[in-house]
């Protein structure tokens, strides 16, 4: 007989009531008695599994009662409705063939394992509860984004990953090569002969899609990438890992606020997605890992967001009761302690804009002021920023001059900068970590736990 | 007024009909009389732009009048419907402010360019009718992929794109590191010290997530990834480039005739969507590109594919009346030339099945005869290969001893390999090279031309 998903059987149980069903998955546990047994199945295509009962007619019996967590088994029974029941359903076993039997070598036991055991076995761990929730609710996300922006005409663009330019300077990059380290070529005066590599020059892999995406932006109007990005950064902490995904939108003919707008109203479309999809993970995600997940993620949908610009907030901040690790000033960064406090302070999520241009990049729209920059950030109760993005300076003689005083080495992106002759307009665009939207999503607060395999310094296992 | 995207007007310009609307855009051509003119204006977000009729009652007539291809304006005007001509509306200008005007530097002019061409300005390429076509369609595509697995229950996964381990073979890999290659530091006996690198060791990027893949379709059951992935390939031909995305689904409990049903399901949901989405896109391409394609596509959706044994298809080739270039031969591989004519013996696709061991990689499950594994190319007309699968071998013993027989280092895979033994289960998976699925959409004959911006040996421009 052909297998239904679990997932199938949750949707639709009431319309099998009665009726012969195969399923197969892995077991979670089983408990037995002399001429019965229970065994809680699942097969990953919902939170939830099944219970099976079987009992002592089958032949295997005694074989199927001492079968370890994490066993692959196929089970044809009869799907009896138990609307008495905690669970709505379940299933009573004709037979039970068992797939593979696992050892007492099997890592996960129907105990509490740490975060920090399940990294090790990271090819593992998507077979516990907190990973099943957490993956699904990253497989979810990800294609509510597409969802957002293919429904509003949104081009997706694969932006290159192989690169010799980047946004965000080549020394976060890593280099890439065919070299064999052992066996390097040349040149006369003594350097590694570049030229002899497969791209004939120094490439990399890149740190964001943006400047491509931009190119695209000014000729479908409305683009978005969302694909892996690399740093180099040797940084170990909760938030940065060394390979992540981004998506980075662009829009032609929009300013500031428009973007706003679009970061606004994208958020709010992905979190009731996930809502709406991920009902069950999202409740077991705040009863075990985040207290108030549900809460913070349904207040979202319905705040408005503040808007408000970097100087104002540095003003809340000096003005704030609490002593600072980093003293808010003017012209200066935000720290996460004042992300913080903003949120806290204006109940929700707040758009920072118009920051001091000397901490930001140099393809940001200069405002009439002189001092700042068209940009914005996304602060967001308990993640802090979740979004970047500005205006780019679309007048090629001001994007020039913002090269020449930042030390921008214009020769490698001298098509990035034609784009400002060619039909040039305002226009727009962020970028937002995918691992810390999962994060916020999830409540789990360390990127190693967001992503199926992460890459830290001196981790890259499986 | 708050602009309009023109793909809105064309979806529904009845709506608009004597209603005043802005548009903004670019400038595909300008011409005019003493006292008015016409102008073709494309925003990027549908194939067809719209035409603007303006006057000389505009005080900037004469500017508008000499704007070059490739300026930015934005039009206010009123929309009229004008069912008695080619375009069923048209807008009339009211206001037309010039944004940004190209100058004869702007490379895109209004005659035909060649594709060689093209490539060297890909950062204006896709504000030609050709590439605003062929990355719609692969925009649409790729929705159309994450849709059919996300509607049918398989998660997307994100599978690493730095590695240490892979299934293709670390020669054919791209090193990745973060050193200076003028400055590498040496072990004592004078190798580059590769534990000094940011992961402590040896690190790729990846040239398929099938392993990774594996692991979680032995958590959730059916799982895809959509992601770049990378070869080192030194090859200058149509079909290979240095970077490209793949799809990857990984099915639990699936064998090689489970695998077909899934893998001729989603060709057709995703050729059925695009024929839907870019009708327009098509009968373009179809007139210019390549002749017969929406037939070619049409027929697709409703032909039953046809499944053959790869012995029987070496007896076809060897009966058939043809002078091959290279001998088909059992146990042998099967060449394009040879692909070709099986897709027109057969009239429509076929999937090339069981195919002889040792042409073939080592977890691939050795079939009963000993001699051949459960392998599966799917062969589609005009494009050759699009897809490549296979029945995993699930049995530990056996992947063993294939890995020993093939010369595999296990130990880089162990973890791969334990999954055989923690609770393994017939599983199958195939990966589909997007751009050939582009390729054979659009009907391009080149992979640079179906990729935004493409790597190849020598070539890593923008």
């Amino acid at each position: 007989m052909k297998k239904i998903d679990i997932k199938k059987l949750h949707a639709s149980y009431k319309d099998f009531d009665k009726q012969n069903v195969t399923v197969a998955g892995w077991i979670k546990s089983v408990r037995n008695s002399k001429t019965f047994g229970f065994m809680d199945l699942n097969d990953g295509t919902s939170f939830n599994g099944v219970q099976v009962i079987f009992n002592d007619s089958l032949n295997n019996y005694e074989a199927i009662s001492h079968l370890n967590a994490g066993s692959s088994v196929i089970v044809t029974g009869t799907l009896v409705c138990t609307p008495e029941n905690k669970q709505p359903f379940e299933i009573q076993a004709n037979a039970v063939e068992i797939v593979n039997a696992t050892t007492d070598e099997y890592p996960l036991q129907k105990k509490h394992h740490s975060v920090e055991f399940l990294r090790e076995i990271a090819y593992l761990r998507p077979r516990t509860n907190l990973f099943n929730a957490v993956f699904r609710i990253r497989s979810v996300a990800a294609y509510a984004i597409h969802k957002y922006f293919q429904e509003n005409d949104y081009m997706y663009v694969h932006t290159p990953l192989i690169t010799t330019t980047d946004c965000e300077g080549s020394d976060q990059m890593f280099k890439i090569t065919t070299f064999n380290f052992d066996d390097l070529p040349y040149t006369k005066d003594g350097k590694v002969d570049m030229s002899k590599d497969l791209f004939g020059k120094k490439s990399y892999i890149t740190g964001s899609g943006q400047l491509h995406g931009e190119a695209f932006a000014l000729a479908y109007s409305k683009i978005y990438t969302f694909g892996p990005t690399f740093r180099t950064e040797n940084s170990n902490t909760k938030t940065h890992a060394n390979e992540f995904w981004m998506i980075e939108p662009e829009i032609a003919f929009c300013d500031l606020d428009g973007l706003m707008d679009i970061e606004e109203e994208m958020l709010k479309s992905v979190v009731s997605y996930v809502l709406e999809k991920c009902s069950t993970e999202i409740n077991f995600l705040d009863k075990f890992v985040s207290n108030g997940l549900r809460k913070k993620l349904e207040k979202l949908v319905t705040s408005k967001f503040t808007r408000i610009d970097h100087s104002e907030v540095i003003k809340i901040l000096q003005k704030a009761p609490v002593k600072w690790e980093f003293t808010p000033e003017e012209g200066g960064d935000i720290a996460k302690e004042h992300e913080k406090y903003i949120t806290e302070y204006f109940g929700g999520p707040v758009f920072i804009k118009n920051w001091p241009k000397d901490i930001k990049a140099y393809y940001m729209k200069l405002n009439p002021d002189g001092k700042t920059v068209a940009a914005v950030d996304l602060e967001v109760p308990g993640a802090g920023e979740l979004m970047g993005g500005s205006q780019r300076e679309e007048n090629y003689d001001k994007i020039i001059a913002r090269c020449d005083q930042m030390g921008v080495d214009k020769s490698a992106i001298d098509w990035y900068l034609n784009l400002r002759k060619f039909g040039s307009c305002v226009h727009s665009g962020f970028g937002m970590g995918f691992e810390r939207l999962v994060m916020y999503l999830t409540g789990v607060d360390n990127i190693r736990d967001s992503i199926p395999f992460p890459r830290t310094p001196k981790n890259c296992e499986f």
